[in-house]
C-alpha cells in the first residue's frame, strides 16, 4: 500500500435553488480540481462519485457516467456511491484504495446534490427513506426526529439539564455561522446569536430551526494521486493517512449505545490506528453537524471530549481557532450548507485548504495545522472518517 | 496485488412480485453465500452492494447498512453502488480490489432489486432516468427505444436485412428460454419458439415482446476472499483473473461507433489483458441480453464474432453447450430474469457454478469449463467485465 495524496480540490458555491444541474455542478468542481492539480481531463483514470437524491430531484441517475463524458474523461471507469449524507466520503475512501493499491495513479472523486428542488418539507420526508423506512419512519423517525430523540437521551443520560444542553447546542450553530460568514462557498453568510437560536420555531423537540442544517445544492471534487506523482505536480501534497468506515442498523437496534453512535467509535479507531495518531494529534476537524446536537455527539465520539462533556468544548471556545480542537471552521453543515451527496467532498476540500495554509485571506486559517480529521455521518449512523496530513 | 477468489454464492429465485423486501432477499442470498463458504457472518469484513430502484419501489435507501445489521455483520463497512443494470458487477469489481490490495481478507458482495412492484410500464419510464433524462428521454429514449434504434442501425450498417436480423434475434431469446427452463432460479421456465417471438406484440420497432427481458425481483450475493483463505475453506476456488470497466456518455455522444458499444471493447480489453487471455480462451459467458439485439451486439464486442456476424453464432448453434462459445446457459436476462441491481451478481453466481462443474444435475453444465466471462451493461453503455477461472 503506497501513500495517496489529495492534489487539487474544487467546490461550487452551496446555495438554495441552483440554476445548474447536478452534473453541471460536479463538472464545475471537477474541472477546478483538475486544473488546480496541474492536470488535464485525459490524465484522470477513474471517477468515484457520491449522489443521493438525483433520481428524485432531477430524474437523473448514472450522473457519474455523464460527468465523465462531459468533462472529457471519455470511457474511464466511473462509479457512483450511495451512503446517504456520507456518499461522497464513501466515494473518496474507495478512490483512496484504488490508488493506494497501485491499480490507478490519478483519480477524481467527489459528490453532487440538488437537495432544495423539492422544498424542505418534501425533502425531509423523502430523505427519511435513508433511515429505516419500513418500521421507523412511520413511527416518526425522520432525521430531525432521530436527532431530537438523541438530544433528549443525551440530556437524560449525562444529566445535562435540557435548558443547559440547548444553550450548548445553540453555541454550536452560532460558531458555525461565525466562521461560515467568511467562507465564500457558504450558503448562509451571516452571524446569528444564541438568543435567535433559542427563539426559533420548534422543528422537533428540542431542536429549533437554527439547530438544523439546511438542505443545499452544490458539488465538490478532489483529485487523488500516488505520492510520487503528487510530489511532481503540486507544492504541498496533502496525504490521506487513515481511513475508517462503519455501518449501523436501524436506530432502534442501536439502543444499547445511544446517544453514543457506536459506529463512529469503530470507524474513527480504524482511521486513528491506520495513521498511528489519536484525537490529540488532530489540528483541525470537519465533523457532521447536521443538527447542533449531532455536532456535540460527534466531538465526543471522535475522542475530543468525555461523553457528556462535548458541549463544554463550545462553551469554553475550545472549538474555535486557537482552541484545543478547531471544529467546522468552514461553517460546517449548518452555515456552509449540506448538499447531501457532496458534503463529504466539501469537508475534504476544507481540510485540504487548511493543511495547505491557504485560508489566511478568508481570516479563518488554523495556523500551522498539519493533521485534519473528516467525519461524515450517513443515514442512521453509517460513519466514514478520513485523516489528512501534510509532511 | 494478490489473487482473489469467489467462495460461496447465493441466489434467490427471480420472480414477479416477490413477497420479500430488497433487504430480505439480499439477506437470504448473502446467508447462503456465507454458509457455502464455510464461514459465519462475523467473518465478513466489508459489504459491497448494488441496488438501483429501491428508493422508488420500496422507499428504502441505505439497504447496505440494514443488510449488514440484519445478517449479523455488525458495524462492518457497507457501501452501495449505483451503475444502473451493472450495479452489482460494479460492487463486485470494487470488492475485488479491496481484497486484492490486502486491505480485507473476506468480503461479501451482491445486489438486490424489486423492479416489478411498480409495473412494467411505470418501471420502464422510471428506469429511463438511468439514460440521459434531460435531452434523450424526452426524445423517446427509454431503453427499449435505445435498443430498437441500435437494431435498425445494425441492420443498416452491416447490411443484414431486418427480416434476417429479426430471425437471428428471435434465436437469442429462444435459446435463453431453452436453458432457462432448467434453471431453478429462473423467472420464466418454459421454452418458446421463433414463431412466438415473431408474432409477439411490437414494443419498439423492431423489438417485439419476446425480444425484451422482463423486470424481476431478486437478489444474488457472493463471498470473495484472498487465495490463501479460499484454499483452506473451499474445494474449488474460482479466481477473479481480470476486471474491466468503462463508462459512456449519452447515447447520442456515441454516434460515431454505434451500434458498436465502444465502452465494451475498452472494458473487456482491460479484463483480457489483466488475465492474459483472449476471447478464444473463454469457455462460457454470461452476457447482457437485456434485449435480443443487445446479446448479438455484446457477443461481437467481447470478441466472439466479427462485427455484423454475431447473429450467426446463434444460427449455427455456437452459443449452445458444445458450441464454440456457450452463452447465457443460465437463461440470461431474458429467461432467468433481470432484477436490475442484482443481475451482475447473478451472472457471477452462474459462472462460478459452471466453473465448479456443479450444473450437471440441471442438465446445463458446460463440461470442463475453466474460464468464464461476465459482461454487464448499465444505462447508456457503462460496461463492466469480469473474467473468472479455476486452476
Amino acid at each position: 500500500m503506497r501513500r495517496v495524496a489529495v492534489l487539487g480540490a474544487g467546490h461550487t458555491k452551496f446555495m438554495f435553488d441552483s440554476p445548474q444541474t447536478e452534473i453541471e455542478m460536479l463538472a464545475e468542481a471537477s474541472m477546478d480540481a483538475i486544473r488546480e492539480s496541474n492536470l488535464k481531463s485525459k490524465d484522470i483514470q477513474a471517477i468515484f462519485c457520491g449522489n443521493v437524491l438525483g433520481d428524485f430531484s432531477e430524474g437523473q441517475g448514472m450522473v457519474q457516467s455523464y460527468l465523465a463524458d462531459d468533462i472529457g474523461c471519455f470511457n474511464v471507469p466511473a462509479s457512483k456511491f450511495e451512503g446517504a449524507c456520507a456518499s461522497a466520503t464513501m466515494a473518496i475512501r474507495d478512490a483512496f484504495m484504488w490508488v493506494a493499491s497501485g491499480f490507478y495513479d490519478i483519480v477524481l472523486a467527489g459528490g453532487t446534490e440538488k437537495a432544495t428542488a423539492m422544498g424542505t418539507s418534501l425533502a425531509t420526508r423523502t430523505f427519511a427513506m435513508f433511515g429505516d423506512s419500513r418500521y421507523e419512519y412511520p413511527a416518526g423517525f425522520t432525521f430531525p426526529g432521530v436527532f431530537g430523540m438523541l438530544a433528549h437521551l443525551y440530556s437524560d443520560q449525562y444529566k445535562v439539564p435540557l435548558k443547559k444542553l440547548k444553550e450548548q447546542m445553540a453555541l454550536v450553530s452560532v460558531q458555525s455561522h461565525y466562521y461560515g460568514k467568511d467562507n465564500p462557498n457558504a450558503q448562509f453568510r451571516k452571524e446569528i446569536t444564541v438568543e435567535q437560536v433559542l427563539k426559533g420555531f420548534m422543528v422537533t423537540s428540542p431542536l429549533q430551526l437554527l439547530d438544523c442544517c439546511p438542505f443545499s445544492d452544490g458539488a465538490a471534487a478532489i483529485v487523488l494521486a500516488s505520492e510520487d506523482i503528487a510530489k511532481k505536480l503540486v507544492a504541498k501534497p496533502v496525504y490521506i493517512a487513515g481511513v475508517g468506515q462503519a455501518s449501523a442498523g436501524k436506530i432502534s437496534s442501536q439502543y444499547k449505545y445511544l446517544p453514543r453512535i457506536r459506529s463512529r467509535e469503530i470507524s474513527v479507531k480504524q482511521a486513528y490506528d491506520m495513521a498511528g495518531l489519536g484525537p490529540r494529534d488532530i489540528d483541525v476537524c470537519e465533523l457532521h453537524d447536521c443538527f447542533s446536537i449531532a455536532g456535540i455527539i460527534a466531538a465526543e465520539g471522535l475522542g475530543f471530549a468525555e461523553f457528556g462533556k462535548g458541549g463544554e468544548l463550545w462553551e469554553k471556545g475550545e472549538t474555535k481557532i486557537g482552541g484545543k480542537i478547531p471544529i467546522n471552521i468552514s461553517g460546517g453543515l449548518k452555515s456552509k450548507g449540506h448538499p447531501i451527496g457532496a458534503t463529504g467532498a466539501s469537508q475534504v476540500y476544507e481540510i485540504a485548504h487548511q493543511l495547505r495554509g491557504e485560508l489566511k485571506d478568508q481570516g479563518r486559517q488554523v495556523e500551522g495545522a498539519k493533521v485534519g480529521l473528516v467525519d461524515t455521518l450517513g443515514g442512521d449512523g453509517t460513519i466514514i472518517n478520513l485523516i489528512l496530513k501534510v509532511d
